[in-house]
């Protein structure tokens, strides 16, 4: 049913720093569009079992990966191999950024810098840096400006089933974010570009936060009209959330706001919205994180969100209700009490974007707040 | 689990065209906000019915509705009655609206005209008009200008169970909006104002027709990503298609953009989300229309929406896509062939808001394009 597998002018040599679930399933995209492609993962067990076995033991179990993907690892490769590379991808979680290109600034070749796309998502704890921010800090401004992000609703196990899937690439730079997406746009992987890689971190990493609200509604016995007006609220707060620190509002209708969010909060498969689920049928969060066996990252991203709403001054019940709910011992129906006492409101108030927060980050990328390249 | 019921300072006389699931469910909160309501319907057997037994024989039929609402007609109330009410709420199918509203002109008192709610959705076939330009035409501008629209994610059989439910609610008026907001408004039925009537009114058009293509994928076996991102691709489209009509952006955020969508495209009760499962499935049209025991509007909706397009000259694949599948015999599977082969594009271009289309109704509404009182 598909239209024809297209096939690259160009082979590129892919560096993919991460070995996880997503990680795999980009790994595999771009092996099938024959691509030579490296997976770096800081476990030997992996690698060599990935190498002998073109499976991953832990991700995807069932499936089995193309022979131009290869692993690599577990020491960071080194300068010549990064040198030799022309497209570097994160797919490890956020707290590991600053670390890993900390210590990969060394090796990169300042006159010939690949291009640099990230996949995380997630907000820094302790700094409440977006990874943008953090690459600045590690690697300068002009990486940071060329660098790409790609998100949207992409479970992985569908990727590797070639279902037909479309995701947001997104980069202050035009010609990264077209690169990006020349290298992974497929019949059945559609990339969609834009130029608000804020935008489209704040949507990823704060989507989780309002899937655990949409749990917690199901879990309550809430039905259809309560769960679809709390994800557009949701949706309402993480657009004046994204405002406040420099996105455009219009982002949050596209694949990486919208889509993720419907994404992540309709489906029982996803891990926040199943914790919210157990809270809200009365289960406590110690008991739930226990039996969970894999992390929600809601969860931890509901505290830094909390600390950046306080910062920021942004209008945000619903967020702060989570928080609450999950580290103040609040009653949750005490929360959703407050909620609904609220008094009628405007449906879209949107704060002044140029806040302190946006300033300063704009002025580290060296960036007006209207640059395009 | 329930803030207070707020008792309204003053008990407003509200007369409710149309007798339907959606006018028995508003009929139904307003009495219990205590308000002196009336349903008038065309068929006389309901009229006795409801004011013998307060339920409604065809809609909600295991709700008891309070004594404060009486149904009144067949015939459309006199003068006399019209002028005694402060509020008119149309829940009448939109095609329908022209002749009600004619007929309602001459009755109604210029210098004491009540407030106009709306809660029908579509366009107008023949003309492609919202529901705005009808009013326009039949009872001029400064009607239109002060009408109110009511829409956002409402199953009514939630409504009258009072599960917390919120809507948008625009005027170009915000004194109007803010009338209709306190009428309506109670701890479990939030209202959100706002000032883009069009917005509104197209999103609610529209939605129908996405409705189908969500169902359509699910149908033809696709799965969870491809459904989020025709959903959100389809709410692009439908943000194109508003823009080019005068509506704002972000509007399609709101309750009454992406809110809506996602109940109707998520939940199996919805008819329009069924055609589309039942086409992708194998059946024929005529088949599941004569089967399915009730209508899909945007079965209907699809047809102007494709004349709209051509008219207004935006981009609109998915909606094109649906009308050749429902009309024009046009075999799914190549349809989605044909849109997964489009080539990568930027994510969000929305026209030129100034158009033809634009400016013909803002000149009928006497507005230009940026005044709200």
């Amino acid at each position: 049913m598909y239209p024809q597998h297209t096939v690259p002018t160009h082979i590129h040599k892919v560096l993919i720093f991460g070995a996880g679930n997503f990680a795999s399933c980009l790994a595999d995209h771009l092996g099938d569009s024959e691509h030579e492609v490296y997976l770096w993962s800081r476990k030997l067990s992996f690698v060599q079992h990935f190498n002998l076995h073109h499976r991953n033991p832990d991700y995807l179990k069932e499936h089995s990966f193309s022979h131009n993907i290869q692993a690599v690892g577990p020491d960071l490769p080194d300068k010549e191999f990064i040198r030799g590379m022309e497209v570097l991808l994160f797919a490890i979680p956020t707290q590991a950024v600053r670390e890993t290109l900390t210590r990969l600034r060394p090796n990169l070749d300042d006159q010939k810098t690949p291009l640099f796309i990230f996949v995380n998502k997630g907000i820094e704890i302790g700094t409440q840096a977006l990874t943008l921010e953090i690459i600045v800090d590690t690697c300068g401004p002009a990486i940071a400006r060329a660098a790409t992000f790609i998100s949207g609703p992409s479970f992985a196990k569908e990727i590797v089933r070639r279902q037909p899937t479309s995701v947001s690439v997104a980069s202050f730079s035009q010609t990264q974010a077209q690169k990006t997406s020349e290298l992974f746009h497929q019949p059945w992987f559609r990339c969609y570009t834009g130029n608000d890689p804020i935008g489209i971190e704040v949507a990823g990493a704060l989507k989780n936060v309002y899937a655990i609200a949409a749990g917690m509604a199901d879990g309550l016995g809430f039905e259809n009209n309560t769960r679809a007006s709390l994800i557009t609220r949701g949706l309402a707060e993480m657009t004046r959330i994204g405002s406040a620190m420099g996105a455009e509002p219009i982002t949050f209708l596209g694949l990486a706001g919208v889509g993720d969010l419907f994404l992540t909060c309709s489906s029982p498969a996803s891990r926040n919205y199943t914790v919210g689920y157990r809270l809200g049928q009365g289960e406590s969060l110690d008991v739930i994180l226990k039996t969970l066996g894999s992390v929600a990252e809601g969860v931890t991203t509901a505290k830094g969100v909390k600390k950046l709403i306080d910062k920021l001054g942004v209008d945000a019940p619903i967020a702060t209700g989570i928080y609450e709910g999950l580290y103040e011992g609040k009653y949750i129906h005490q929360g959703v009490r407050e909620l609904m006492s609220r008094p009628p409101s405007q449906e879209i108030k949107l704060p002044e974007k140029a806040g302190g927060h946006v300033r300063d980050l704009m002025r580290k990328l060296e960036l007006d707040e209207t640059h395009h390249d």
